[in-house]
């Protein structure tokens, strides 16, 4: 019986860790579940799966919540309880599905508490990935991708030497605008923005995935979890969605992993790890596919993207002021403050206007990242 | 420095195996080579190589090319010799790419010699996989798959469970004739036949992946290979041959090999594993490939296939009548003396006028084989 703390399980990622582990109850206990603002589902997941602990954002939430729960859960909230969330209870694995920058503390909490590492929360590695690797290295602990294009490369390395590897390439479905021109990105709506035509995802992930951010977090986090210089990291458009991401070694023989797209797979990876288990998607009809098709990316098209290789071939504190300037311009662009173009310009003007801090720790980390989200704001 | 015999040097698998080792002549060492009747190119190939001994078809041709070959290279000839040279020199690995079962007692003789085989000649799992199989395992030899198909297979499951595997799938591109219906095969001719889309092959492998015989003869391979009923080994027409084959797990994750058709990558991979090496073939570029197809595979538009799994599933001496029928009628192909679609009309008759025996020895199997071809050539 494997022990699971969630940390966003109210979200996509969560809830569909939970699906996987309701499907497989022999397998998997919920040792903790921390959601954010969403107190209602996180009371009928307590019901269902009945965690020794639950955490929501404040006292008020986790006050509200707390007749609700069954006998036996206790709630803790805010960014001290999701460290005892992560770090405190006996689980096995602590699948990090929060969006955004909040996750690391309790990451590297978890990690420090040795803890194997689900990681959904590409942030984690985006801002900090000198410090999460060093610490996972030194205790030993594990890092299992659940993004599917991590995934993905992750299942190609399987056997495989690192040192065989010649490149690995993340594909990119285009996003919800992928056939329009810049021209035509003029005066997109939130709606518009958020209907991406291959995944289901939250709609912070939906933004990133149009704006092309969200491959550039992607290759942020590739660099520190495969250990591979940003030369050896490409992108490359494949509307589908079919071929998740490939591996190319030095003999030109290139190993990929395929798939429908749903999250459950790489997610239920994470937790079967290295063992494989029946999935509740379906197979893949090679048969029923049109045709698959590729794209050479277009870094004009999609500057955010370049503005990712730059801050992370530049390193230190950039991808942190880059990964926060762009949450809040995502976050701006949903509350419809800016338009869909601004989100590129803002981050933009944010890296530029940025004093580089040679090597971040925790704190310089989270200092960085408010004065990045202050300056997003206003400008 | 690894020791190479190479069975079958002037054939395509044998003279881009010497490619490769042309290449590293600090890794390989040529210790035999065996060749069928062409005893100018074995004559310029053992002046490159300097094996310690060469192999002709018959004394006549191996006294031909004595006076040619340089000091220190020894020759013998014949069924004996091919099993000497197999056997009987200080090769660490044999390669076994002669086309044909005439390849099964020099494989089984090097087998009982404790040589890794790199095979390339499906005919010897296809007639006795029952034989070389349990051989390999008692003698605690490798038996690498240099066919591309194969080594896609090989190189999908590594580090991978054997248990995990829910179905794999050999691709085929469909061969010389995909594009004409069965009706636009009557009278077509030799050339024609010949004239492969996508991979550069012997004239009797060519043939065979028009008629899908060679797809056929795979399946057979690779139920032997890897253990797998042959329930779990599924075909797909695949017209650009980029995808070699992949293989689906039980979560539904496929894994897949991908790579410019070029068999220097397989074979180089069934020399080196389990490291990879650089190679002389092109890096697949993804965004110059117009798009990927397939399409389910027509079992009545191909028939040779599905007489391949009845006597695969049938089993015994099935597989080796279905073989050896197939190589004769072929070769009267070539000859001109029948048409294309007579090809898989021999078989179907050869095979429903055999009489299966249960389970067939070395010399059964010779036995089973003459007959069919004695069969073949009549019908």
């Amino acid at each position: 019986m494997k022990k699971i703390t969630i940390l966003g399980s109210t979200g996509s990622i969560g809830t569909q860790t939970l699906d996987i582990i309701g499907r497989n109850p022999d397998r998997y206990a919920v040792e903790g579940l921390a959601a954010g603002n969403n107190v209602d589902l996180l009371i009928e997941q307590a019901k269902q799966f009945r965690p020794k602990t639950v955490c929501l954002s404040n006292k008020a939430l986790a006050d509200e919540a707390m007749p609700h729960l069954p006998a036996g859960t206790k709630a803790v909230y805010g960014d001290e309880g999701l460290v005892e969330i992560a770090a405190g209870t006996d689980a096995d694995t602590v699948v990090t599905a929060i969006v955004g920058s909040r996750g690391l503390p309790a990451t590297l909490a978890a990690i420090d508490a040795g803890k194997s590492i689900a990681l959904a929360n590409k942030e984690t590695l985006v801002t900090a990935g000198h410090l999460v690797m060093r610490r996972a290295a030194e205790r030993g602990v594990t890092i299992l991708p659940v993004d599917s294009e991590h995934s993905a490369i992750f299942q190609c390395l399987n056997g495989e030497r690192r040192e065989a590897i010649k490149r690995i390439t993340l594909t990119a479905s285009g996003g919800s605008f992928r056939d329009r021109t810049r021209e035509e990105l003029h005066g997109v709506t939130v709606a518009q923005a958020l209907n991406h035509p291959n995944w289901s995802m939250g709609a912070k992930v939906t933004i990133d995935s149009a704006t092309m951010a969200n491959k550039g977090l992607e290759v942020i986090e590739a660099h520190w979890l495969f250990g591979l210089p940003y030369d050896q990291i490409h992108v490359l458009i494949h509307p589908e969605s079919i071929i998740h991401s490939y591996v190319e070694f030095v003999d030109h023989s290139v190993i990929a992993q395929l798939g429908m797209p749903d999250m459950r797979v790489p997610i239920q990876y994470a937790l079967t790890y290295p063992e494989r288990r029946a999935t509740p998607t379906d197979s893949l009809d090679f048969a029923k596919l049109s045709a698959l098709h590729f794209r050479e990316m277009d870094f004009d098209r999609y500057p955010c993207l370049r503005y990712a290789y730059e801050s992370g071939r530049t390193g230190k504190s950039a991808p942190t002021v880059f990964n926060a300037a762009n949450e809040t311009a995502v976050a701006r662009f949903l509350n419809g403050e800016i338009a869909f173009l601004d989100i590129e310009s803002v981050i933009a003007t944010v890296l530029n206007r940025h004093e580089i801090v040679e090597v971040p720790d925790v704190a310089a980390i989270a200092d960085v990242d408010a004065w990045a989200r202050r300056m997003a704001a206003s400008v």
